[in-house]
C-alpha cells in the first residue's frame, strides 16, 4: 500500500505525540516538527507509510536522545492486559465458537496503538467491546480451515499489551492443531510495538518460538527483515498479520496471510474497503488489490522469495 | 490565542482539503504540501492560528490559481439554509425563550465550517441538533441584558450558510430593541467564510448594515481591519463574535464581546475550557485568560483603541 497525501498531516501528528512523550521542552518539540517539515519535499510517496513513519520516529529519537519513549507505556499495557488474562480465557472458554472469540479478542487488542491513536479506552473496555458482532464468515471459515492444515504458523505481532490478546489466540490455535508457532516482534523499539522484552514479559515463550524480524519499522518490510525471519516467512503455511502497519506492508503479497486489525485511519479504510473502527479478519487471497510487490525483496537474504 | 504545535498538523490537513477541492492533480496537491512544509521552520507561533491559516490558504490559491475554491459550496450552503429559514423561524417563535433559541440556532449554524471540518451533517440535522440543551445561564443572562442596553451591535460573521442562522438571531435582537446592527463579513474569499456576496444572497441587508472587515483572514485580526470596521468596533456597545476564528483573534480583548461558536478542535477546547462539540456562548469579561493584546493594533487606523 503506497503512502497517500493524507498521511503527511498524520506524520506531523505522530511526531508531535512522540515528541511530547519524550520531552516537555517545547523548543525541542518544535525542532522535531521543523525537521519533519524539512524531510517532506524530498519524500517519495511510492513507499508504504510505515517506511516514512520509521524515518519520522528516528528523527524524534535522534533529537531527544530517547530511543524508547513508550517504554513505560508498553510495560503498563503488558501488565494491565496480563491482569485480565484469566478473564479473557473465561470469555473464550465459555463461548460457542472459541476460535472466533479468540480472534475477536486478538483484533480488539489491536486498539492498543499509540501511533494511530494517542489514547485508547481502558484495556478492560477493549475486552467488553470485542464481542457482540460476527467476523466475516467467509474469511473466518477459510482461516479456521487453514489453521487445521498448517504445521508452521508465523504470527506477526503489533503492539505491547495487544500481545496478551495474541497469546490467548495462540493458545486456541494450539487447541486445534499442535503446530509450530513462530511469534515475530520488532528488532528495536518503535512506537509501542512489541519487542522481545515485551513478548517475554507476557510469557509468549511458553506457547511460541519468539524471534525478532530484524527491523525497527512499525511494519513488516521484508527487505529489512533478517534471514531467520525470511526463512520462516518462506516456510510458513499460514501467516497471521496483526495491525495496520503489517497490513500496509504485506497487503499485496501472494502468501497465505490473514490480516487481523482494527481500522483506525481513513487511508486504511479506503484501501481495505472497511469502515473506520471496523474489526477486520481478511484473507490476502481475497483482497481486491492483490498484487505481488517484489520491490520489498532487495536484500540478498530475500533470494528465492517471489 | 497563540498558535499551538497541535495546529501544525492541522494546517497540513486544511491545505490538503483545500488543494483537493481546487484541483484533482495530485502533483499540484503535493506541491502545495511541500510549500507549506517549507514555510514551517520559519514560522513564528506567537501569532494567532488564523494568521498562519491565512498564509496557508494563500499558498493554495496562488499555486492553483483559484482564489475561491469554496464558491460553489458557499452558494449551496446559503441556498440550503435559506430553504429552511421558515422552519427555523417557527422553531424560534414556538419556543418559550425565543432569544435563547435563536442563539442556539446561530451557534448550531457554526457547524457549517469547511476549515475545521471537511464535512458536516446536513443543515437540516444541524437544526435538529441545536435544541435539547441549555446555554450557560449566567453568560446568557448577561448577553440578554446587554442586548437590551445596546444601541449599536457589531455582529462578526463566520461562514456562508451559517449567516442564515445569524439572520434569525438578528431578527430576534431587533424584537428586543431596535438597535443599529452592523454585520461584518470578510473582504475576500477565505475558506467558506462569508463575504459581501453571501450576505446579500441571504438577504442580510434587510435587517442589518453589511460591511467588510477589510481583511481576508479567517478571523478578525484588528491590525488588518479597515478604518470603517475599526470605527464601528470602537463605537459598538455589544460585539457578537461567531466562530472559532473570531474567538482566536479576539478572546483576549477588553470590549463587551460575546463569543458564539461550536468547539471543533482540541486546541480551542483547551483554551476555552469547553469540550469538543460543545455549543458555547461566553462573555469576554469572564474569560479566564483575559488580557489586552495591543499588538493587534499596529495599523495607523487603530489609533485610539486600547
Amino acid at each position: 500500500m503506497k503512502t497517500y497525501l493524507d498521511c503527511i498531516p498524520c506524520f506531523f501528528r505522530q511526531a508531535l505525540t512522540a515528541a511530547r512523550i519524550s520531552t516537555d521542552d517545547e523548543t525541542i518539540q518544535r525542532h522535531i516538527l521543523n525537521s519533519v517539515s524539512t524531510m517532506i519535499p524530498d519524500l517519495a510517496l511510492d513507499v508504504i507509510p510505515p517506511e516514512i513513519a520509521q524515518k519520522v520516529y528516528r528523527i524524534v529519537y535522534e533529537i531527544t536522545g530517547n530511543n524508547d519513549p513508550y517504554l513505560e507505556a508498553k510495560k503498563l499495557a503488558n501488565m494491565s492486559a496480563m491482569s485480565l488474562y484469566a478473564r479473557m480465557k473465561d470469555i473464550v472458554d465459555s463461548s460457542n465458537e472459541t476460535l472466533e472469540t479468540a480472534c475477536k479478542l486478538a483484533i480488539a487488542g489491536n486498539a492498543i496503538d499509540l501511533g494511530a491513536h494517542a489514547e485508547f479506552g481502558s484495556i478492560s473496555s477493549i475486552i467488553e467491546d470485542s464481542v457482540g458482532y460476527q467476523l466475516d464468515q467467509e474469511h473466518y471459515r477459510k482461516f479456521k480451515e487453514s489453521v487445521g492444515q498448517s504445521s508452521l504458523i508465523l504470527y506477526l505481532a503489533d503492539n505491547a499489551g495487544e500481545i496478551v490478546f495474541d497469546r490467548i489466540l495462540i493458545e486456541q490455535l494450539l487447541q486445534i492443531k499442535k503446530s509450530k508457532i513462530v511469534f515475530v516482534v520488532r528488532e528495536k523499539p518503535i512506537i509501542n510495538d512489541a519487542t522481545l522484552d515485551d513478548a517475554l514479559q507476557v510469557g509468549l515463550n511458553k506457547v511460541a518460538t519468539i524471534i525478532s524480524n530484524g527491523s525497527d519499522a512499525p511494519a513488516t518490510i521484508l527487505s529489512q527483515c533478517s534471514p531467520e525471519m525470511l526463512s520462516y516467512y518462506r516456510a510458513a503455511d499460514l501467516i497471521i498479520s496483526k495491525g495496520q502497519g503489517n497490513y500496509e506492508s504485506l497487503s499485496g503479497r501472494p502468501e497465505n496471510i490473514f490480516f487481523l486489525f482494527k481500522v483506525k485511519c481513513p487511508v486504511i479504510a479506503r484501501d481495505s474497503g472497511y469502515d473506520i473502527d471496523s474489526s477486520v479478519l481478511i484473507s490476502s487471497t481475497t483482497l481486491k488489490n492483490f498484487k505481488i510487490e517484489n520491490r520489498f525483496f532487495t536484500r540478498s537474504q530475500a533470494g528465492g522469495i517471489t
